[in-house]
């Protein structure tokens, strides 16, 4: 493996967690997948659809998500939305970043590269 | 799966990256396993022996950390140091965080949880 390689490897570990928090988020705001994809985007995070579609199908398998048919246009469409249960994973979660934040200023302080 | 299960998959996927990014900025001062595991945890990042020992050999491994033994006591200890290209990934892991943060602010600006 090349160091760019590497560097993809350790990038995609470090986003993985974090899909999830964007995505509990963005979606406190009813919203369809390909229109999270938008939102996510917008807002700096590119996921690709095969990473996301199935991440919203476990999202909504553990209760996180709740979903609804949007039948109002030809094709119907799944409308996701965050559950309660998702609203107190995404608090948790995002305590949790600002912690692992002041973590690692406590271990870069005064010296960031 | 009960919401503590989720929880606690949601959080250890959001913490594996973060690992590496800690592990790579502490061992800027070269320092054994063990110690690591003390410095992570003295910064507030609870580490398992058994996640943390594997890791350091894999961030060797790609040549992100340097090794040398430490025979100045009774039983030599393998003293971790991160190298040039692990300055680097850090650097570029370190810039990707706060990306990450900042997209989270915006998808929750105002009315965070």
């Amino acid at each position: 493996m090349t160091w760019d390689d590497h560097l993809r490897t350790h990038l995609q570990e470090l986003r993985r967690g974090t899909v999830v928090v964007a995505s509990l988020a963005a979606l406190r705001e009813p919203g369809y997948g390909y229109g999270l994809l938008q939102t996510l985007a917008d807002a700096g995070f590119s996921v690709d659809a095969n990473t996301l579609y199935p991440l919203l199908r476990r999202l909504e398998d553990q209760g996180l998500l709740t979903s609804e048919w949007d039948t109002t246009e030809s094709r119907p469409r799944k409308v996701y939305r965050t559950s309660r249960d998702g609203e107190q994973l995404l608090a948790a979660l995002l305590t949790d970043l600002d912690a692992v934040r002041t973590s690692i200023e406590t271990l870069t302080e005064g010296d960031l590269p």
